[in-house]
C-alpha cells in the first residue's frame, strides 16, 4: 500500500457519504443545478457584509512596506490586541493579546496537538461535527462519546459519567453543528462545576474546550454565554467563517482563559503548534482586516428567514419540528429509525441532505439550510411525498 | 503537567535560540534597531512586484458571489489548472490540475500523514531546515539524517546506506535551507536511480518529497531541475512565499508525478489530510490571485547583489566564503568547531545569526541576507573583528 494504512482507512469509512455527494453531483448534471436541492454542505450563502468588503479593498490599498511578510506567529499584535478589547467587553474578563492567538483554520487541531499526550481522551456531547473524531486523533488522543438529552442539551450527568483518569479536556460546539443547539448559562455552569469537581477528583486538570465558529449565528434574542466566565481552565476556539461569511480566507483565533493553570505554556505551546502543523500564521492580510472590523457580523435576519422557511415549511407538510436555536442547520427527526434509508429516499426526491449517523446521531438528518430561499420553497413538497411513503 | 510532556519538550528544546533572539530583542532595545544587525531571520524584505499588488487589487475589487466561500478542498480549479499549465511547460510531463492541491503552508505536514505508517522513516540530508524534524514527528514518522559532503552535494552513497526496509521517503531541498546549495540534473538522476533500485529491493516504493519554496531563488545562471521529471515516485512542494515574497499570507501547493504509484490514494490522502489537519482549502483570495501570476517572481537580482555584498565584504575581511548558488542563505564555516560560541562572540558586535548546530550542521553560522544593504555593509567590521578574536 503506498498512503499510511490510517488514512487509506480513513478514505474507506468516508466512501459512502462520498458516494452520495457523487450522486449528488451526478443528479446535477441529469437535472440541473435549481432542480436539484442541496443542503448537504454548510457553506455560508449569505454574502460578507459591505462594511466589511470596503475595509478588505482599504487594506489592501494600503501601500505599508512588508504587509505580506512574516509577523510574529501568534499573529499581529495591533489584531490580538483589537480581538481581546472585543471579548473584555463581551465577558466579564480583562484579556490582553497576549491570551490570543490568531489561526489560519486549525484552531482544534493546535489545541489538541497542545494538550493531549498519547491515549488521553477528550469527551465530547453527540451528536458532533464529523470533523472532531480526526482532530483528536491527530494530537494522538482518544475521543469518548457521550450522549445528550432528546432536545440535544447538555446531559450533565453522562459527561461526568464519562469522565475518567485519562480525560484531558471536553469538547463542546454551541451553538451546534448539526443540532443548532445553544448551552445556556445554567448548563455551562453546571458543567463548570463538574468540571471544577472531577479535576481535584482526579488530580489532573480537565480543559473545557468550546468551539464558537456559530457564535453569531443564533436568534429569537438567544444568547451564547462566555465559557471564560464560566470555568478558569477553558479556551475558545472562534472563526470568522460563519460570523463573515469568510470560510474560503482560513481567519479565526484561539482565546485562553488568563487564570489558566500554566497559562505560559499554554499559550507557548498553541504558538509552538500553530507553527510546527505548518499554519505559521493566519494570513496577514485578512488579519488587518480583522483588528479593524470587531463585532461586525452577516445578517443574521436572512438565516433567520431561512430556518422560518424551512421550519414551518416542513411543518405544514407533517413533520415534528423544533426550531433550531442557532446555527444554520435542522437536525430532523427521521419518521424511521434507519436515517441513510431515509436520506436516500430524498434524493430520490432530487433533496440532498447528511444522514445524522456520519455525526453520531442516528435517526435524523441535518439539514443546512444556508441555501437560497428557493430552494427551501422548492423542496417542501418533496419533503412531504417522502414522509408520506414512510407512514 | 498542564500541556503534551512532547511539546513541553520541543519547547524546552529550543529555549537556547530562543534566548539567543530575546538577547536580539534586548539589543535592539539598547542600541536601536539600525545598530543591530539581525541576519537570523528567513522573512524576504524584497517587496512584491508591482503588477502582483495590481492583481491582487482587481481581485479584491471584483464583485463575485462566493468569492469568499468554501471552493472544493483542493482548490480553485481554475487556480491548479494555471498552475498545472504551467508546471507542463517547466518539466517534460503532461500535468493536470487532478495532481495538484492547493496548500495554506503545511504542504510537508499534509504530505507526511498522508505516507507514513508509525514508525516509517524519512531520510533527510543534513544540514536541513530545523521544521522538518517536526513534520515527520507529527505524521507518526521517525526522521534519518545523512551527511552531505563539504560543499553540501547530495552524498548519494550516504543515502543509499542510510535506506532501510522502513525508508517511506527522502526529502530534499533544493535551493537549500540553511546553505543555499542547489542539486544539479546529474545528482537528481542520480538520486532517482537509488531510489528506484532500493524501492525494488526492499519491495515498497520510496517516495522523492522535495521541497521547493526557494526555487525561483538562484543566480548566475543556476536552473533547479525538476523532480518530477527524473523520478515517478515524487512529490513536490512550493511556497510563493518567497518567489513573490507572500510568505504571511500562506499560499502554495502539492504536485504529485502523475505516474506516481497509487496516485489516486496518493491524491485522495492529500486532500483528506489537508481537510483534516485544519487547513481545508488554501485562502481563496489568494488563490484567484495566484492563478493570474503564473511565472511572476520578485527581482532576485536584489538578493543577487546582497549575497554579492556579503560574500565579498566577509572575504575582503578574511573569510573563506563560497558563494550560495539559491536562497538567500550563507551558511558560513565558523574558525573554531563551536558554533554556538562563535555566534555569540558575533552577537557581542551586535551582529546577530543563527548557529549551525540548529540545523544539523555544526561548525558553521546561517546567515540570512535578506535585509537591507547597510545592514550587510555596517556587519562586515564586526564579522571582521569576531574572527581576528578567534585567529
Amino acid at each position: 500500500m503506498a498512503i499510511a494504512d490510517k488514512i487509506q482507512w480513513f478514505i474507506a469509512q468516508s466512501s459512502w457519504i462520498r458516494k452520495m455527494f457523487e450522486e449528488g453531483i451526478q443528479l446535477k448534471r441529469e437535472f440541473g443545478d435549481e432542480n436539484v436541492f442541496d443542503f448537504s454542505l454548510g457553506n455560508p450563502n449569505v454574502e460578507p457584509p459591505e462594511e466589511l468588503k470596503k475595509e478588505l479593498r482599504l487594506v489592501v490599498g494600503e501601500d505599508l512596506p512588508g504587509k505580506h511578510a512574516y509577523m510574529p506567529n501568534a499573529g499581529y499584535p495591533e489584531t490580538r490586541e483589537a480581538i481581546a478589547d472585543f471579548l473584555s467587553l463581551e465577558s466579564n474578563l480583562t484579556l490582553l493579546r497576549d491570551h490570543i492567538v490568531m489561526t489560519a483554520g486549525g484552531a482544534l487541531n493546535v489545541i489538541f496537538k497542545t494538550l493531549l499526550n498519547p491515549g488521553e481522551e477528550v469527551l465530547i456531547p453527540a451528536p458532533y461535527f464529523v470533523e472532531y473524531r480526526f482532530y483528536v486523533d491527530n494530537g494522538g488522543g482518544v475521543t469518548r462519546i457521550v450522549p445528550t438529552h432528546a432536545d440535544f442539551a447538555l446531559d450533565l450527568q453522562a459527561i461526568e459519567d464519562g469522565i475518567t483518569e485519562k480525560t484531558k479536556a471536553v469538547l463542546i460546539n454551541s451553538p451546534n453543528n448539526p443540532t443548532g443547539k445553544v448551552y445556556d448559562a445554567a448548563a455551562i455552569h453546571a458543567l463548570a462545576i463538574i468540571l471544577s469537581r472531577q479535576s481535584r477528583e482526579y488530580g489532573n486538570i480537565i480543559y473545557l474546550v468550546s468551539d464558537e465558529p456559530y457564535r453569531d449565528i443564533v436568534y429569537d434574542g438567544v444568547t451564547v454565554p462566555s465559557v471564560l466566565d464560566a470555568y478558569p481552565n477553558s479556551l475558545m476556539a472562534f472563526s470568522y467563517s460563519k460570523s463573515l461569511s469568510l470560510p474560503g480566507e482560513r481567519i479565526g483565533y484561539i482565546v485562553a482563559h488568563p487564570d489558566c493553570e500554566h497559562i505560559l505554556d499554554i499559550m507557548g505551546g498553541l504558538v509552538l503548534c500553530n507553527r510546527i502543523l505548518g499554519f505559521v500564521n493566519a494570513p496577514a492580510l485578512m488579519q488587518r482586516v480583522i483588528a479593524r472590523v470587531q463585532g461586525m457580523k452577516v445578517d443574521v435576519g436572512i438565516y433567520k428567514r431561512k430556518r422560518d422557511l424551512l421550519c414551518d415549511g416542513l411543518a405544514s407538510v407533517g413533520y415534528a419540528v423544533q426550531k433550531p436555536e442557532g446555527a444554520f442547520y435542522l437536525f430532523l427527526k427521521t419518521p424511521i429509525a434507519d436515517d441513510v434509508a431515509f436520506a436516500r429516499a430524498l434524493q430520490k426526491e432530487r433533496i440532498l441532505t447528511v444522514p445524522g449517523s456520519g455525526f453520531g446521531g442516528p435517526g435524523h438528518i441535518r439539514i443546512a439550510y444556508c441555501v437560497d430561499d428557493e430552494t427551501i420553497r422548492n423542496a417542501i413538497a418533496g419533503f412531504g411525498k417522502v414522509l408520506k411513503e414512510f407512514k
